[in-house]
């Protein structure tokens, strides 16, 4: 048999029938609460208890077996536990259900080496007939805009239902229902709250992409604690750019803490954090740190703005509204800028001289005397050139105010300049009327700047992404029929801590090699000569011009050669270079290291040390990191990590945010540095890392000698792991 | 006359009887409110509406004139504008009132030159008699302990009022009532409500300085535009301290457009942030952000708790909520230490297998089944050592679940380990069950881990404050009996950015004097010599060893050398010091640079080089700054403020957070640095920075290099500004 495991996905979503093994009468337990939500969210289709045991289920008739059905179900949903759940998913099988949910936990998500056999067993059953499964350890799905709700969570009890445009996909059964709750409680309607458990097969991710096909839905919260096959996410952000769906990612297990408590809870892959980042990046996904920045902006998303940049105009009746708004706007990097004369000239005809026309504009109390000041300004600032976006902060309201007018008008002038607006109101009742006139209100001007800010933050990503439109990530050959939850990678993946000095393992080159190795590939390395002898030395001391040198040992045995004394910087003359040699093969006869010879260098002098780092992440593939070099680069990092394609405008784009860029352009009358030499460098690096001839594992160039403009750049130092098995 | 001005500012806290100058029968005019409130709160004593027109004014016999009043009120409510409020101000002073709130506005905070001489005007003639003022431009003043509520706020009217543990003083009238309302909002009972306004006699601090002795209070909130007279608040916090009472500023004004938004609203000064920051932190105050830093660990202040640390144990249902909390633990600083083998050993006979019992601990869906589970781990997991504090974590429950018990137990728990505990729960009916137990209960772990994070830094900052017990600062002897809201000092305030590089002001010694001045004082700096012509410089060269040196230009007319090509590195011999003599010469000659001659010095190698400026801030005094140092310093800054005392150990406690503090103690096989000498020398900046004889404004070592430990720094550049008029 064979289907179009989309299809199945889709089945998933808008079953038109629905069986449940394991149906119970009490629809406070597993198997009853599915039953119930169908009734009271309103699915349309049968529904198929099966319970050898009764007749009737909860009012519908109900089957010994699965085989024992009038239809076939679009699907099953498995609630009876252990090997029975097993056995269930064979039954399923048999009659040819395409999709199934399993809710019974114990499985993979335990320690129990038997309990992920039993797992492994149950999803190769499944897929050797083409079926596919949700789950095991499910919380269930839920489509509240077909009354789908085959789950059993305790939220959809006490949270009354509205479908609506936002889309909740998790592998945890509290996060899927955790940011509904909190969705609902702020009024804002629900289609989809997904809980996938251990992603066995059908994964989070993969469920993303035949979600984003929905055309209602204008915004996609996932929570994710494992991400083992990121290209059913590039692929779900792709279809999701297209259609101006905007995807939020909260991914816990940021902190190796964090990871831990992931790799309890659902034996989730750790996939090193910054990979992460950089990878949602580029699929114009935003990544929310917690919950917060997973709700707290959801409004925004659905209001259709177009935003076009990120000055802010403030609007309050408290001159410490104002300040405490421009001080929250700074530390989002959103510029005030003041308003322009002829509105300026204008406010100040309504306003009392004591009041500040600039930006932020404070009405002052004055707005108690006059109610009518608010609604008066508004069309006067609505033209303005200063503001793509405005923040309204009504700090004290109430008896003696015409708040009703002042959220209508705000309304009528957020309609009128199509820019995004937020509302600041500490009050309850003030920020109910906002919230009836459609107004996206927060308690405080710190979270409605930070919720604005994300918003404009990541429209700007998508927009940044759908431009680059890059190639999609692909699945290995090897994942395409494997079980994603069990990918064998984590083991090899680094240390997120100063990753790029280890090894992702492979064969140490030495530096001549290595430095060969990159020279071919088009990276400027320092001049040097690999010499044997003394004589070498001196002659190298003379071909290299006569200037400085270092001379150093080389060795595949050895990376870190200063500790070991093997290193001697800045020898001026022939006799030092001799003195040099002897010194430093003395030095790795006493440490018993085998050298392939000792290099003299031309010592380069330029602006300013980085670095240029790559390896091959399991997963996502090559990565490649640039940023401040030098010896101190683990203590004091300073580093940008890129993922393919490796263009020099992406690397100089993430080179430019470092604390480092403040000295590209020259600090203090020097000369700019030579940057587009190093992105060049850093691009040929991130070929060589993806070429699958390379056989390059992992690579580090620290430091790469950056001169001014025009001067380019050179690698001194190379430490290359290649490929087992490749000829040294 | 003369009176304690104390006493005055008691008697505003805690009036016997209260007279209202433009008395009104509307409660919804400046004049009626106050007469409004203090019936409706309950005031006890006398209230005289002062009102020509009427004889009656809501209910109170109405007086034609402040001299009609049967008896001297303790505090009188001006609500008439303009020079009829300065009038008023005369009328008290006359019948011997000893404070006054004077409510109108269109004082000091317009832009207006008459109306600020009317403010000066109005509290010098008050002073002349030993009257106080509170304003003028102040919302009044809340005492909810005794009904004293002369305050015409809207907020007032719809939040009903309960007094309470919390006092809340500030410049703005919004923000003495938004935190009140949120707060309220909250149940948390609040005794004061002050808005000083613009602060022309009493200030905000000064009223905090009699707050503070009120021993019903566990926590004052403070919120600043200015901080004229950081006197006041030194003697607040110091009293405070001595107490356990708590305080937290929002000193708003934070970003440069917050500055300009700040002086817009109130006129107010824009003191440097780092040197507040500092300031505070020296006072023990924790210093909030913005308006959730101020509110929402408010409820954790009042619980009596007294922490140990800031180890953090988990326990949720949820393997999501416990993989966010290690992850906002993580950002916060908080470690999750693993629970006892033995504690561990006991929760698996509770817990199901797939539970986690290190930490945080996953209860798992397996609570839904056995609501006991929750109450059955936590009297395990009390005396565990692991934990500081607790975070209780409830992703979903209601129906099926005994929130009740939860709660309950989790109360019972708290109790039990008088540690301190944090409760997270999305759900509003989950979250009021905690919360009607006395549980500090927030909707997001987030939230949760960031307030018991501040108040556990907090505690542990008031700690130090208390061990150091540092004197306090005190006033300018020019402040005692000036009018600290027009303190002049603001114009000469340095740029917030790279200011240790602006002068303020003073006269540029050239750097062999500075070095000298430096040297006497016990800073160690580079061996040199000042050189007149050539011979001298190659007897410097060979009196200095003839080891290498650098040459560069002495004059009192030049900061930047370099730029200017008035500086030699590295030279190795005496012809090439000759050479550079000639060329530096030229050069200066060129620029019409007249030198004090060209100073040959040792050329320093070290481990780092670390800068250290000093300036006097006209505010808050001598100011030191330490932290990473050479050219890179104003666009890669990671430096420290420190005001005095400058000691050693408060030295380094601040460089040790600094990033570069990452290489103190040696990388990768480098000795460790010398920072006790670097401390010394900083130290002995600070001696000369406060020293008045000394006469110096500012002045930049930058940089000092520092050697490995037992080799002491040495600085090898000085640039010294010293007061006008000392004899060069």
């Amino acid at each position: 048999m064979s289907f179009d495991p989309r299809e199945s996905l889709r089945l998933a979503l808008n079953p038109r029938s629905i069986a449940i093994v394991g149906a119970s009468e009490n629809p406070n337990k597993i198997g009853g609460r599915p039953i119930a939500f169908l009734s009271r969210f309103g699915f349309k289709g049968p529904v198929y208890p099966v319970n050898p045991a009764r007749e009737q289920v909860q009012g519908h008739r109900s089957y010994t077996s699965l085989a024992a059905l009038p239809a076939t179900p679009d699907l099953a949903v498995i609630a009876v536990p252990g090997e029975m759940a097993v056995q269930a998913v064979d039954e399923c099988a048999a009659i040819g259900v395409r999709v199934a949910i399993v809710m019974a936990s114990g499985f993979g998500e335990t320690a129990d080496p038997h309990a992920h056999a039993l797992e492994r067993a149950m999803v190769e059953r499944a897929r050797s007939v083409g079926m596919r499964l949700v789950g095991p350890n499910s919380q269930g799905l839920a489509n509240f805009g077909n009354g789908a709700v085959p789950n059993f969570s305790t939220m959809f009890l006490d949270t009354p239902a509205q479908d609506g445009p936002v889309g909740i996909i998790s592998q945890s059964g509290a996060m899927s229902v955790i940011p509904y709750g909190l969705l609902r409680g702020r009024g804002i309607g629900v289609r989809y709250a997904h809980a996938t458990g251990n992603d066995a097969d059908i994964t989070a991710c993969e469920l993303a992409t035949v979600v984003v096909e929905d055309p209602d839905l204008k915004l996609l919260l996932l929570y994710l604690e494992g991400l083992p096959d990121p290209w059913h996410l590039a692929q779900a952000a792709k279809t999701a750019r297209e259609r101006h769906l905007p995807i939020i990612v909260l991914k816990a297990g940021r902190s190796i803490a964090g990871k831990a408590a992931a790799q309890s809870h659902t034996g989730a892959l750790a996939t090193e954090d910054r990979v992460v980042d950089a990878f949602l990046e580029d699929l114009g996904i935003w990544r929310a740190q917690g919950m917060a920045d997973l709700i707290d902006s959801v409004e925004l998303y659905l209001k259709g703005w177009k935003p076009r940049g990120r000055r802010l105009v403030a609007i309050s009746n408290s001159g410490a509204v104002c300040v405490m708004t421009a001080d929250a706007a700074s530390d989002a990097g959103m510029p005030l800028e003041p308003l322009a004369d002829h509105t300026q000239t204008e406010l100040r005809k309504i306003l009392p001289g004591f009041a500040t026309t600039t930006n932020p504009v404070d009405i002052t109390a004055a707005l108690l005397s006059n109610s009518r000041l608010f609604s008066d300004i508004l069309p006067v600032i609505a033209p303005d050139p200063a503001a793509d976006a405005f923040l309204v902060g009504i700090a004290v309201a109430g008896t003696g105010y015409d708040v009703e007018a002042f959220a209508r008008d705000t309304a009528a002038f957020a309609q009128q300049t199509g820019k995004p607006l937020v509302a600041a109101a500490s009050q309850p009742a003030i920020a109910e009327q906002f919230k009836a006139q459609g107004i996206a209100v927060f308690p405080t001007e710190g979270q409605a700047i930070r919720a604005l800010s994300q918003f404009l933050a990541h429209d700007e990503r998508l927009r940044v992404a759908r431009e680059a439109n890059l190639p999609i990530l692909q699945a290995p050959a090897s994942e395409l029929h494997s079980n994603h939850g069990d990918a064998p990678a984590s083991a090899h993946l680094p240390d997120p801590v100063g990753e790029h000095h280890t090894p992702v393992g492979g064969v140490l080159r030495n530096e001549v090699d290595s430095l060969a190795m990159l020279g071919q590939r088009g990276v400027t390395v320092v001049a040097h000569r690999l010499c044997q002898n003394e004589a070498d030395a001196r002659a190298a001391f003379d071909a290299l011009g006569g200037s400085p040198v270092v001379v150093k040992a080389c060795s595949a045995r050895v990376t870190h050669k200063s500790e070991l004394g093997l290193v001697r910087v800045g020898i001026t003359d022939a006799d030092g270079v001799a003195r040099a040699f002897h010194e430093i093969s003395a030095a790795a006869a006493r440490e018993n290291i085998v050298l392939d010879g000792v290099i003299v260098a031309k010592l380069v002098k330029g602006a300013r040390e980085l670095m240029i780092g790559a390896h091959r992440d399991p997963i996502f593939g090559p990565v490649l990191l640039v940023g401040d070099g030098g010896r101190n680069v683990e203590v004091m990092p300073d580093l940008a990590m890129i993922l393919a394609p490796f263009t020099v405008e992406r690397i100089e784009r993430a080179l430019r945010r470092l604390r480092v860029a403040a000295l590209f352009d020259g600090v203090r009358g020097d000369p700019p540095m030579d940057i587009a030499a190093f992105c060049q460098s850093a691009a040929a690096v991130g070929a060589l890392i993806s070429d699958p001839a390379a056989r390059v594992l992992s690579l580090d160039l620290n430091p790469v000698i950056v001169g001014e403009r025009g001067a380019g750049c050179v690698a001194v130092d190379a430490v290359v792991f290649v490929d087992e098995g490749i000829p040294k």
